[in-house]
């Protein structure tokens, strides 16, 4: 910092693609601050270094951060700039160099960080790449081997999905788009590869014009991919490409760039005109096809079969104490990748038992990993990517002899859980109309959750996906037929459990009515049984003990063609009628 | 329009204050059109003219529009400036002049439009007053005579009221404010007028900075308005004075605009520094003292007692066949007129019987009142203007005989009205959050209302006031403790009946926990039973049960003393437990 005249450097936990989960290769701010979580900002000043995350991580990031130098900042940080500027407002003095990397910053951040130093009197610099001088051992670039993702699967070919992105592009003025997000290059092209965690894209650039396709990527081709590419008039070329490529386009195009999602490094290089707007990828993206929506239903069907074996095992082995939440996870991914279709976990397990449950992000290693034994309550997260769809799950068991307060809990928990489940609504309402209804059994009795109710979910692609959520937030997208989210209230005690029901939903076409328009329901995608010993009978409605029935009905229907003798009774067991 | 070169000229239906109910003097778009609702914008060109408004009023609009030459545009309007340009942008030819009477338009309609014609390649004049030319007959500008609202009732003096809007002015950035809403400076100044049906307000505009305080106003102020006003320093300038002040004080100070409601006009009119941000007293104002509240409790008291001699009366002559819809609300008005505090209806009483029921915003006159009779539902939406309250309540009543749809179909709405009255919730809830909870039990028989669920109500002021709402629009205010809201679910039933159960409730502080933060409930301040004949038991909970018998309790308790033996013995029986 001090060779550059850098008084002060932002360093956030993303990539070039914003994206959620990175490759090792862009982990700089978890080297340099030792912090792992998936959302986190690091600054750094030549006398102080802070870190912000959100009240997810905080436990986590306080064990980390320990001897790091770095202090925790107790707010809530959800990427918002100004937070970060606050505080280095009082670290800086006027005229001082606040520098980032320009790569890891979208247009609009920068763009607002810049304004903010304005303010401040500060100097801003996006051109300070402290990770390719000072981190030692750093990880390779990944540059695993792309696959086609068969049209089998996909449900739409390349030039479909290409032809509907160009007309909304051409729809915004623009003639031209740069996708830089992961996940839409994925599913624009039906190319998968592995160069994240648990989620199955390649790192790349895609530039789209009536023209020209180009794809930017360092990733291996074979020659089944470069066919498939080819034969929609893809273009290959080098990752580190794009600057160059961007550059000799400028006096020929109108492009569509979202400001959310492009670096500020690329969106400065381009002096062509810019129409700016939200990738009208991900809004394509977000409404799956019938073959999704059917490859979905079989992926939960495998996926419950694997959970049912995993549950059998954890029922009968905690008892005798020789299994901790780590064997859990394990044994989850043993149990799903008896699938053919498995290509991984599409993000990593959480297996909390007792007040490991609490923690919302809890991720187990082999310090902290408890043994589980007979009684309390054990919560697992998980998911899986598999070629016809992603899953994601989340179930609270008892491992013996609830108590009442559990069952209490678990019983509001549920309430929500069926009350968002069984909701019907008009067109056009959002996730934020919707959120309370999973929220008001524990807002009854002045509890809540911190965390969202809904996201939605890729297939065969990240687990978590917009444009459309449930939550508190004032999202102004509306919940569209052949969309996914997920239905995830909880409730966590510190230091003594955390419960939370999770299951996946498809939003599909309800009744369509001439006096009140037409209306909206949900479709249980997810498919496992509710721990019925956990349910406080005495708190359900009627309606809410025949909607339980009638899901465990399906589920036992559903997945007993996929289990042997002894895994059906133990299902039939766990289905039985409240 | 010819004379002036102008081309088209919207005409909208609101005052220079941004009006919700207007003086007769600025009706012009009523006169132009024949067209008299709340909402609406009438757009005359030399060759068309169309009226836009929204579904509320659609069938209204219809009849008031017949022979006048103008169009209703079947489209849902609710002020975009768009919906008007859309239409314009067909009938117009670039480099054709659009004019707006810039009074009538608020700073960002203006703006907006401005930029539309940009776009558009129109001029756009706003200058044109043709309501000075070719109005004959025009209504005189009200200068009543306006009145001191005591502190009695207020619960603040202006002293205080005026310091704490100076501070959010100053935390703004701004040295003064221009105040253009009536009720915002009706609340300011203690001070209270008739110049508008249904709000008590004077006709004025208001500047505050830390030096000086000037009243803009052609009421008629007596002795004892003017000794108030003298004693916090408020000056007294003529209504017409507004802008050459404007313009004397350009070069002194940095003033405070909302611009949503202060006027193109006057927005224009000032040169000097401005910062532009909703107003700090719309926000002051929806928070309720307590001695507004208590005022609020009382007025509730003596409502319900009016409305037990109503609806007995209602009840007792309909058979008969004697009365009509305009004799209930003649009466209504009566009723409450009994009480000493009692200053005109808050709104114009909609009772719409039977099939009237179903449209909205009905109002009877002496062509379309129905006569009541024996049998169907009849729909009585009222509220009243008390110095120490104002109110506003529905009921939906059967007069005999009700069938089982009706009662089925009032139980679905009176558990919407439940559920949102019991709701608690975290403090930072939005009314978006919430709305869905009165909807849900339409919504799962896929039905629903065009209507919002609740709105803010003024103190002896506007019955319809923001910031905040429960709509199914992203409206970002939090309820507050201190904040009034209406409950009103509905249900529509063209050609054969209205149904619609409206309360008032306050925001008050519920639990505060360590774990899950402070949470907020709602405390019912109306008082009058719903109508017991018309719940199909059925269909509620044991927790919904409860809470209507609690309800009748309290409202049997609080009204008794303001009843006489007779009109006790009936309320006894409106409030049996069921």
């Amino acid at each position: 910092m001090r060779a550059k005249g850098v008084d002060a450097v932002i360093i956030p936990g993303t990539d070039p693609h914003q994206s959620e989960y990175v490759s090792d290769y862009w982990k700089f701010r978890d080297w340099v601050s030792g912090f792992t979580g998936s959302n986190g900002t690091a600054v750094v000043t030549l006398n102080a270094a802070s870190l912000w995350t959100d009240s997810r991580y905080f436990l986590q990031a306080e064990i980390e951060l320990e001897g790091s130098g770095f202090e925790l900042q107790d707010v809530e940080f959800r990427g918002d700039m100004a937070v970060l500027m606050q505080w280095l407002a009082k670290e800086l003095r006027e005229d001082d160099t606040l520098a980032i990397d320009g790569r890891l910053f979208s247009l609009m951040d920068a763009n607002r960080l810049e304004q903010m130093c304005g303010e401040n009197g500060f100097l801003l610099a996006t051109d300070f790449y402290p990770d390719e001088t000072i981190w030692d051992n750093r990880p390779e670039m990944p540059r695993n081997e792309a696959f086609v993702h068969d049209v089998e699967y996909a449900g739409e070919d390349v030039e479909s999905k290409l032809t509907r992105t160009m007309e909304k592009v051409e729809a915004a003025g623009a003639e031209s788009i740069l996708i830089t997000a992961l996940d839409e290059i994925a599913w624009l092209l039906n190319m998968r590869s592995s160069d994240v965690d648990f989620t199955p894209v390649a790192i790349a650039y895609l530039y789209l014009s009536d023209k020209d396709r180009v794809i930017f990527t360092d990733d291996e081709l074979n020659k089944e991919v470069r066919k498939h590419l080819d034969s929609y008039n893809v273009r290959i070329k080098g990752y580190g490409e794009i600057e160059k490529f961007l550059n000799k386009r400028n006096v020929n195009t109108t492009i569509m760039l979202d400001p959310y999602k492009v670096s500020d490094t690329l969106g400065q290089a381009l002096e062509c005109d810019k129409v700016y707007g939200s990738s009208p990828v991900e809004a394509l993206k977000a409404i799956k096809n019938e073959v999704q929506i059917d490859g979905f239903r079989h992926a939960m069907e495998r996926d419950g079969a694997a959970l049912v074996r995993l549950f059998k095992w954890i029922e009968e082995t905690a008892p005798s104490g020789t299994i901790n939440e780590l064997d859990v996870w394990e044994r989850g991914k043993m149990e799903r990748a008896k699938s053919d279709l498995y290509r991984g976990d599409s993000f990593e397990m959480i297996a909390g038992y007792r007040e490991h449950g609490a923690i919302v992000h809890y991720t187990a290693n082999a310090q902290s990993a408890s043994t589980l034994q007979g009684g309390g309550l054990l919560l697992v997260d998980s998911g899986a990517q598999y070629l016809d769809g992603t899953t994601d799950i989340t179930r609270t068991v008892t491992l013996g002899n609830p108590t009442e307060q559990e069952k209490h809990d678990f019983t509001l928990v549920l309430k929500g859980h069926l009350a968002l489940s069984r909701a019907k609504f008009p067109v056009g309402t959002t996730g934020v109309q919707l959120d309370a209804l999973a929220r008001m059994p524990l807002w009854q009795e002045s509890m809540t959750y911190g965390h969202g109710t809904g996201h939605g979910m890729g297939h065969f692609l990240g687990c978590h996906e917009g444009p459309h959520s449930i939550r508190t937030n004032l999202n102004p997208v509306a919940l569209e037929p052949g969309m996914v989210t997920s239905n995830e209230p909880g409730l966590y005690k510190a230091g003594e459990y955390g419960i939370r029901t999770e299951n996946i939903l498809l939003v599909v076409e309800g009744k369509k009515t001439e006096a009140f328009g037409d209306f909206l329901e949900f479709e249980t995608l997810t498919l496992f049984p509710y721990d019925t010993r956990l349910i406080d009978l005495s708190m359900l409605s009627a309606e809410e003990i025949k909607q339980v029935n009638d899901y465990h009905q399906m589920v036992l229907e559903r997945l007993l063609p996929y289990l042997n003798e002894e895994e059906a009774a133990w299902l039939q067991n766990k289905c039985a009628s409240i």
